[in-house]
């Protein structure tokens, strides 16, 4: 069955790129640079639902994108996750925290109603994320 | 310098087992099936701090603490997370989450605080955990 991408996760999100496994999209909340990778396999809930290949592969992409945004936002905290207890389609979270940032030390998730990020915002960190990934192999 | 585990990670949690990279240690919230893994490599904050086959290390022992709670937890929701807002020695949050447990389907930290696990729980799931671990390789 072709792989569809849930209709929440495509409304909070803007697309960025197509990685080998996954779709990166950037998330509609200026309050912090934030990404997510959503494996494109069809089905798929958690980590391990993935062939021993595509797990890899995520890994791979997951350190990219880290690679990323460290150097995007210097001194930042990243933060790593999977969790899927409201959209189960499997996609994981990857995000730069500052102790300025409005949920600081609390994780993101739930703590504030996001602010939708202008145009130029998501130009500016959708530009940012390919030249950076593009011609990575994954 | 020689690894030594950070005193706010050790107060919250109780010790189960030495992994190939990791310490793996039971969260004291009897509210979750709730592990941390805990490279034991020193001042290490991000897993890109980690060396390539540190990295990769824990990646295998991420997949194989989820294969254990999923069979643990039937027909749970698997969170993995790293943080670090908080304590900042690289730890990575595995649990398992159910539509009936006290957060969901909110994230778990800092939305209830912990009650302690019996003795007896401690137990059982050390023992769960040693069982299905060992002898695994890393």
């Amino acid at each position: 069955m072709a792989f569809v991408l849930d209709p929440r996760l495509e409304a909070d999100t803007h697309p960025v790129m197509e990685l080998g496994l996954s779709s990166l999209r950037l998330m509609n909340d200026a309050r912090y640079p934030w990404f997510i990778l959503i494996p494109r396999v069809d089905g798929v809930v958690e980590i391990l639902d993935l062939s021993e290949l595509d797990q890899a592969r995520l890994w791979g992409e997951i350190r990219q994108l880290a690679r990323f945004l460290r150097g995007a936002v210097p001194g930042a905290k990243l933060n790593v996750a999977a969790l899927g207890n409201v959209v189960p389609q499997l996609h994981v979270h990857l995000l730069a925290r500052t102790p300025e940032d409005d949920a600081w030390p609390r994780p993101v998730w739930g703590v504030h109603p996001p602010i939708p990020r202008t145009q130029g915002e998501v130009d500016h960190w959708a530009s940012q994320a390919r030249s950076f990934l593009q011609g990575l192999s994954s």
